[in-house]
C-alpha cells in the first residue's frame, strides 16, 4: 500500500491511480496510524515524519519526499531500519533556477527601482544599470539545481566557478574549486550564489571573513539553507556594505520573524521560500515517482533517481 | 575633421584619439557652427541633428548615430546628399535582451509581489509561481537585438515565434510568421514582444483586435518605440483584462507625463526608457565605431555595421 501524507488535486489522484492499478493508494492530511502501519511506500513533503511514526510503519520500505530537503526527516532511525529514502530534487531545477536568474538580472538591471520610481509616477532615466555578460560567479554546491542555474548564467555570458569538496568537474562550470580555495575564490565573484544543503559542514560555514573577502559590489544569493549563514553574520555583511546586495530564498528562522531587522535591509531581498513553488510542482514530482515506481518493484533500488545518503544527509 | 555632439568620459576620449592617431577629433556639447561645417563625420546621439544644421555640415559624408532609433533624424535631407548614416544597433542586444528577460522572469516567478510583501513584513508563501520553460514568445522584429533575446528564451526552454515582413528565417526563431498571420499568430503565445523600430508600418499596428486575439493571461512587451500601440489602446487592454501584463520600455509621448494614468495601472511596469542603458554603453559604441572608421577610410562604406536605410527609416 502506497500511503500519501497529504491529499493532491483531483486529477492528479486519478492519473496516479490509473497509472498505477495494482496498487493501493490512500490519501490522507492527516496520518492514520492504523493504515500508516500497513505502508510499504510512504510519499510525503517530509517535515511530517517523525521517529515515533516511522516507528508505526514496520511494513515501510520506501519513503518518497517530495521536496529536496531531508534534514527535518528522523535520518537515524530511517537509516537503522535500512529505510530506502529519495527524494525530487531534481524538479526543482527549473522554477529554482528561473527565480535566481530572475533575482540575478532585476538587481543588474534596477528592476526594484524602477517599481519603486513607478509608484511615484518619477521617469527617472539616471539609475545604475549594470550587463550581467562578462561577469563571474561563484556557484556553492554545482548539482542539479546549481547545474541548472551555471547553464543558463553561461547563455548570459557569465564565467562560472563551481565550489564543491570534491574539486571533481561538474557540468556547466567553467572550472571548480574546493571549500579550502573559498577565501582565493571570493574576491574573483561578481555573484556569490549558495544551494547547498544543510548539513554539519555546511552549518555557519560563510562567516565575516568569507563576506570580507567578496567584492564591494558583489551580490549573493542564498538559495540552499538558511543555516549555511548566521543571521547576525548577514546583517552585519549587508549593514556595513561589505557586499552590495544580497537574496535570501531561506533563513535561519522560517518564517522570518515579522520583527526581524532583516526585512528592513534596504540591499536584502527576502524571498519567502518561494524560489522552488511552481504550478507544475505536483505534476512532476508524480512524473518522478511512476519512474521510480517502475524500479522499486523491479528490485532496481539503485537506479531510484534521486536517493538520499542518510550518513550525508543528502 | 570627426565632430562629436556630446563629450564623453576622459578615458574614451584619450582611448579614441589615440587609436585614431592622424584625426582631428572634437567634442562639443553645444554645436559650434563653424566646426560643424567642416565635419567630414559627425557622431551623434541623433537627437540634436535638424535639417537646418545638416544643411551646414557641407563636409559631411559620414553620420554615426551612437542609439538605435534613427526616427528623429532629418531623413529626406541625409538621402538627398547621399550621407552615409550608420548606428550601433548592435550593442544595444546585450542591455536590451538582459533587461527584457529581467522582466519576463519577474512576472513569472511574482518578483513585484515579493518586494511588496516585503515592505510589510509578510512572510507570504502562496503567490503566482509559474514555469518559463515550455512557454511560447511571439517576437515581432527579430533582428539583432529581438534574436539575442530569442536565444535566452531558448536556453530557457521557450519556444520561439519570430514576425517580420519577409517571412524569412531569422536567427533563434523556431518558426516564422509575417504580419498577415499575426492575428492567427497571436493566441498561441504566453508572451509577446516587440522590438519593432518606429516606421509609417509600425504605426498604431497593435489594434484593439490584436490584444483581444491574445491570450488572456498573456504578457506584453514593448521595447521597441511607443508608437507601435495607441495609448489609449494600451490601457484599456490592461483595464479589461484583455491581457495580464504588460511592460514598456516606450511609450507615445516620453518622458510619461506624470498626470497619465499608465503610471497607476497595476499590471503596467513602466520602465523609463532604460533598457538599453548599460555602464558600458559608450565603451561598446566607440569600439563600433573604430571598426567602422578602419572601413570607411578603405571606402568600403557596404561594410559598416549597421548602415541605416534612410527610405525604410531604420
Amino acid at each position: 500500500m502506497i500511503y500519501f501524507t497529504f491529499d493532491p488535486r483531483p486529477d492528479l489522484k486519478s492519473d496516479l491511480q490509473s497509472s498505477l492499478p495494482n496498487e493501493q493508494l490512500i490519501f490522507a492530511k492527516k496520518i492514520d496510524p492504523s493504515d500508516f502501519a500497513k505502508a510499504e511506500i510512504i510519499v510525503s513533503y517530509g517535515e511530517d515524519l517523525t521517529p515515533e511514526n516511522i516507528a508505526l510503519a514496520q511494513e515501510l520500505k520506501w519513503l518518497f519526499i517530495a521536496s529536496a530537503g531531508v534534514e527535518k526527516l528522523p535520518l537515524t532511525e530511517l537509516k537503522e531500519r535500512g529505510i530506502t529514502v529519495s527524494n525530487v530534487r531534481g524538479i526543482h531545477k527549473t522554477p529554482m533556477a528561473e527565480s535566481v536568474l530572475g533575482h540575478i538580472l532585476a538587481h543588474y538591471r534596477s528592476l526594484p527601482t524602477i517599481y519603486k520610481e513607478q509608484t511615484q509616477h518619477n521617469w527617472r532615466r539616471k539609475m545604475p544599470s549594470k550587463e550581467l555578460r562578462g561577469q563571474t560567479a561563484l556557484i556553492l554546491g554545482p548539482g542539479a539545481i546549481g547545474g541548472e542555474i551555471g547553464r543558463l548564467l553561461q547563455a548570459f555570458g557569465v564565467q562560472t566557478i563551481g565550489c564543491n569538496r570534491s574539486k571533481k568537474h561538474a557540468p556547466f562550470m567553467d572550472r571548480m574549486v574546493g571549500f579550502d580555495d573559498l577565501l582565493t575564490a571570493l574576491p574573483t565573484a561578481d555573484i556569490v550564489l549558495s544551494v547547498l544543503p544543510s548539513t554539519p559542514q555546511t552549518y555557519h560555514l560563510l562567516t565575516t571573513e568569507y563576506f570580507l573577502a567578496m567584492k564591494e559590489d558583489a551580490l549573493f544569493l542564498n538559495f540552499g539553507r538558511g543555516t549555511l549563514v548566521e543571521t547576525a553574520v548577514l546583517q552585519q555583511a549587508l549593514e556595513t556594505h561589505e557586499i552590495a546586495a544580497a537574496v535570501c530564498d531561506v533563513f535561519e528562522e522560517e518564517p522570518l520573524p515579522a520583527t526581524s531587522a532583516l526585512w528592513q535591509l534596504e540591499n536584502l531581498t527576502v524571498s519567502p521560500h518561494t524560489s522552488s513553488h511552481s504550478s507544475r510542482y505536483l505534476e512532476r514530482s508524480f512524473e518522478l515517482f511512476k519512474r521510480d515506481f517502475i524500479n522499486y518493484r523491479a528490485h532496481k533500488i539503485n537506479e531510484l533517481e534521486n536517493l538520499v545518503d542518510l550518513t550525508a544527509g543528502y
